[in-house]
């Protein structure tokens, strides 16, 4: 068993072109021994906002705190902690902070994609 | 892409000789198109507990809310809301409540086993 809090991970900070204020965490990935789905975190600062993109693989993603918003079909949906959301292969999408405070959304991937 | 706040999804009511006070429910799997790896939400009432038991699939969860801990290796070790927790396959485990609140995780399980 590997036991671990997201702020004791070390992040990646994400800020180009195209995206914005975005720390992301692998939190269970293939190095943890998850041979079938990987866990990360992503911290989403005030402002800031993924890629808007689309890939092979799913996400699975529930938000864990903040206030914020997903591209869906060219519509903003709203999303609060408690909110689950699958986008499943090759569909568009991207995430953006909506609130005052961080945005923590968990967002799991498919074996054999990029962990991050 | 499909958007749900888990308060919204009904879900059953697990109170048994081996597990107390758990309510799950399926968040993210089959019937959503998820083709790789199912997502739950299990709540877990104040004094509540899942079965201690195995399985050849492992768990990834995370903590939503509320105060808990897990049994590892026949100790106890606490979880708070941000915690990672990596269950491999065959490995005994055990989710407690330690809190006043409920206890929020949520569970992720590979295809091919029940969903709940």
């Amino acid at each position: 068993m590997i036991i671990k809090h997201y702020e004791d991970v070390s992040s990646a900070f994400i800020d180009n072109d195209v995206a914005k204020g975005v720390h992301g965490r692998v939190m269970i990935g293939k190095n943890d021994g998850a041979a079938n789905f990987c866990m990360r975190v992503f911290e989403i600062d005030p402002g800031g906002h993924t890629p808007k993109h689309s890939h092979e693989w799913e996400h699975e993603i529930f938000i864990h705190k903040g206030s914020g918003a997903f591209l869906n079909n060219g519509r903003w949906a709203d999303v609060r902690p408690g909110t689950a959301v699958f986008i499943p292969g090759n569909e568009e999408h991207q995430i953006k902070n909506k609130g005052n405070d961080t945005l923590v959304v968990i967002c799991l991937i498919p074996k054999g994609v990029p962990e991050l």
